[in-house]
């Protein structure tokens, strides 16, 4: 089973595909995509939108999990471009027929820290623990893993 | 000179592709795509994506328009929503190559009658007597039709 996370954003959206071995859970490919505000928002959207699908014709991930949107950002148009992204993977799970989950980030909490209200910090720190990383990654890049490891949680507990 | 003007939304979005002969302007075609709440999110940008992706395969328009994002969304997840679809369609204009546009409303409606605050109802008359309608049209076709329009006005004006 192989779980494809996300953390979308049209400057920095972080991936993440990890393999559930029973065993234990490998990385198979975690990063980041980064877009410059200097290229016009279409072009950003295709360079992420393309990304991603390289990933997913490489990887062939089983499923594609994100974080659920919630109702207070803070501004409106920083939620429509926000939406801009998440549009595009929603579009692509349905074009390359991946399973679409999303996930309110207080489920996510729970599925790796065991409590919703953990914080930012001891998420990313239980994430290098669980996956026993030797040094922080970038931000982005953690919050999907934990989004693609609470994926795995979630199903096989029941959480 | 084929526009396709698009007035996004999840559940109705608008579309016209209009062609600028100089002797005036003809409507090659132009309705709404309907997508339903009882279906997942992913399936309605998927609808969304492919019927206009079938419009731009069919009558290859030169520019894509749209009415740029504005501040005063009602909600933030409305907005967001929003932005999916927006997102799906800056992505369209990115993929097929087709040059994208964007411009206020106020710019639209002063492109269309003359004036940045007429009512929405003075467009709708406006573009339907422009276009020689015999009949009232749908909503958002209208809306689309009056984006498609302004973006010959301004382009042939510099308004």
């Amino acid at each position: 089973m192989k779980i494809l996370g996300i953390d979308p954003g049209l400057n920095i959206t972080g991936y993440a595909v990890v393999e559930n071995r029973g065993t234990g859970i490998k990385i198979l490919e975690a990063g980041f995509i980064k877009t410059t505000s200097k290229d016009k928002i279409e072009k950003r959207l295709d360079k992420i939108y393309k990304s991603l699908l390289d990933l997913i014709k490489a990887l062939k991930p089983d499923a594609l999990v994100l974080e659920k949107l919630y109702a207070h950002y803070r501004h409106p148009v920083t939620a429509c471009l926000l939406g801009h992204v998440r549009g595009v993977i929603c579009l692509l799970s349905a074009i390359e027929d991946i399973p679409f989950f999303e996930y309110g980030s207080t489920r996510i909490k729970k599925a790796i820290v065991g409590k919703g209200h953990a914080s930012k910090n001891q998420m990313q720190r239980m994430v290098e623990h669980a996956l026993n990383l030797k040094q922080p990654i970038q931000e982005d890049t953690a919050d999907a893993l934990a989004i693609a490891m609470a994926h795995i949680n979630i199903s096989q507990r029941n959480l």
